[in-house]
């Protein structure tokens, strides 16, 4: 195995100077990227990326939904070692979120052109379409469709806030492709990313081997008690819809951090009348639970439902709970989590396994490959944002387990 | 004194029916009533008021703030007593607040009429101009505009949401008097109104004899923490600007409701991002603290104000605390409380002090002149909305309690 005959690395100046020319298109103040989904700016980085992907000997292929694939073939006709993530972005994203996991496969094809290694299986990279969902909802549209779980009428007549829908937006950029051309099997897959979190960081950890994305609950949960004069109405004849969410919103945090694992958001909020002096009337909130237990995540809606009916009692306020959206944890592969990690250590870098809690492009192409993904930190843990950062050493090091545990995949039989 | 000569009542089927007159003007479904201050609706009333009170025999004025007033001689040129309120509401408001404080006026001078009673001191009845504040804020610009509170431009440069000013919009309602004919000085100043409360209604008592206006604190209350994606986050790392205002309000409600008469309410409430899946970064609210103590109440606002301190420092969140408005209680005059209180138990009916959460004319007459109010109950104890009710004997029994306390301090030297 060539691990063992070679010591290789990635070119970290060349993956950098990649980086660049992406973060300049798109470009926005505080080194942030706009490079919204079949823009423009998503156009001239995917011609980019063509090109460099032609450049690195690959054989580009587009998929209907505008997925762009790019193939090194292998020694024998097998089932392709597949890397890949996104190069859109949000509005006011960062530069790494989603583009390292596509310019960093680019990278490790051009090393291994670099070394002239050959490997037993074909390797793939992969641009999806539309991950971040911030120009058409929902997310993960380009790897959900590729994969089945959202048919091809769904996605091309999702529209933008301007009415125009993603078919129009993919042809209008010359990026609609033949629907032969999806990813339909893999030997293995592997998206490298930025944590998102701050979980790394605070452990001073290099490498996140993912087991698998949490599952996760949406409630909207709204109260009802009585409004009126914020004057003459004594405080114990009150039926106050913000002091009852109040309660609830103590005890979600309360119960919530019982459970190292489990995370309770409370992320939206609004009031009837929403006046100085009005008691509130109404008040509707959301409620985001994550856990990769499912049990776990469900008993905990069911006994904060539980106190919320009681509490709600109590204080003779109405209370209905409505859920907007569940989903179910998906778990990884154990046998690429452990090699992610194996390799991890075999370079000297520190690692530790951990779920994702938010989304990503991995998560659906789970259902038809073996999948895991490689994280490293987040500064701050902070994404979506311009200020999003992630360490020149910490790239260099999951470019180098990705590149290892790739090179390691592709040389299976 | 007449009181121990004669028996007399007011006719309540007269008052009934002026009333109604009343509620047809600016007339919305659900016996609501929209009579904004100085708009076609408030001048068609005031046409209406003024016919009525020369019918009565009144002499009547008009001053500067369109405040109308109708004068009783005495049988001396005395202080005169005076009894008022106001003719305008709020967009969206019931058929009692404020008219009921006129029209009763009204009443009880035709039924010295009918009796041809005559008193020691002359009587006058008052409508003042934009009690509501809900066209020109802020309210109770005729009052206090009246008594100096206000002084005349900046009444006059008051502007509605249209950008029409109180003097344009007065002149062109015809009701633009004389600076002369300001009420300046009076013996007694009463003001008969709705509760707006349940005070009276949950405890049933007839009659609240007001002991003065409550004090008032509004602060604004900034909450900064950290923002952030839901998913991968933990909640130990979070510093929740939502969790922490929760935090704030339940201690607000708990520590409020250890005093019956202080009332603390958080009407608004607005956070930032305000997005499912986010991490609420920043929380506003306000906060509006009552108490007929004003120690009680400032002691209310330092005490929390150092909790909310502590716990902000506990969850490493920013807390900015601005006083929008500051306002001390008005504590109305002793011998004339005790003359509602004896009166209305001469007349058998129940009564008890109370002070008043809302705000009222009476509370910038007080500047100038022995003053206190009559409450009646408020069925339910809401007001600003169509629902707003009273019943008819209560009305009566309110009115005929105004009835002998006019009349015993009208005969007094």
């Amino acid at each position: 195995m060539i691990l063992n005959k070679t010591k290789i690395n990635i070119d970290f100046k060349r993956l950098k100077e990649t980086i660049e020319q992406s973060a300049s298109t798109g470009k926005i103040p505080k080194d942030g990227l706009r490079r919204l989904a079949l823009t423009k700016e998503d156009q001239k980085m995917r011609d980019l990326f063509k090109e460099w992907m032609e450049e690195a000997g690959l054989e580009v292929r587009i998929d209907d939904f505008g997925n762009m694939y790019g193939r090194r073939n292998g020694k024998n006709d097998l089932l392709p070692v597949v890397m890949g993530s996104h190069l859109d972005t949000q509005p006011n994203g960062g530069r790494f979120d989603g583009v390292l996991g596509v310019l960093t496969p680019l990278e490790i094809i051009r090393t291994l052109n670099d070394h002239h290694i050959e490997t037993e299986r074909p390797i793939e990279i992969v641009n999806f379409t539309n991950e971040e969902g911030a120009r058409f909802e929902p997310p993960l549209l380009g790897s959900g469709g590729t994969v089945g779980i959202f048919d091809k009428d769904y996605v091309y007549s999702r529209t933008d806030k301007n009415g125009l829908t993603f078919k129009e937006e993919l042809e209008k950029i010359g990026y609609k492709g033949e629907e032969e051309n999806r990813l339909k099997q893999a030997y293995a897959f592997i998206e490298l990313h930025i944590e998102q979190g701050p979980i790394l960081e605070k452990k001073g950890v290099s490498i996140g081997a993912v087991e698998g994305i949490k599952g996760m609950t949406w409630l909207e949960i709204k109260v009802n008690g009585k409004g009126g004069h914020a004057g003459p109405t004594p405080m114990a004849l009150r039926h106050d819809a913000l002091f009852a969410a109040s309660h609830f919103i103590q005890r979600i945090e309360e119960r919530a951090k019982s459970d190292l694992d489990l995370s309770a958001t409370v992320g939206r909020l609004s009031l009837k009348p929403d006046v100085t002096n009005c008691i509130p009337e109404e008040v509707i909130f959301s409620l985001d639970v994550r856990h990769q237990n499912d049990d776990v995540r469900l008993a905990f809606i069911n006994d904060m439902t539980k106190e919320m009916e009681d509490i709600a009692n109590q204080r003779g306020v109405n209370l209905t709970i409505k859920s907007l959206w569940e989903v179910d944890t998906t778990h990884f592969d154990t046998y690429l989590i452990e090699s992610i990690e194996k390799r991890a250590r075999t370079l000297g870098y520190s690692v530790e396994r951990l779920y994702s809690g938010a989304g990503h492009d991995a998560k659906y192409v789970h259902e038809i490959a073996p999948t895991s993904m490689i994280f490293i930190p987040s500064i701050g843990g902070i994404s979506h944002v311009e200020e999003e950062f992630s360490r020149d050493e910490d790239i260099e090091k999951g470019a180098n387990v990705l590149l290892y545990t790739v090179l390691q995949l592709a040389n299976e039989k």
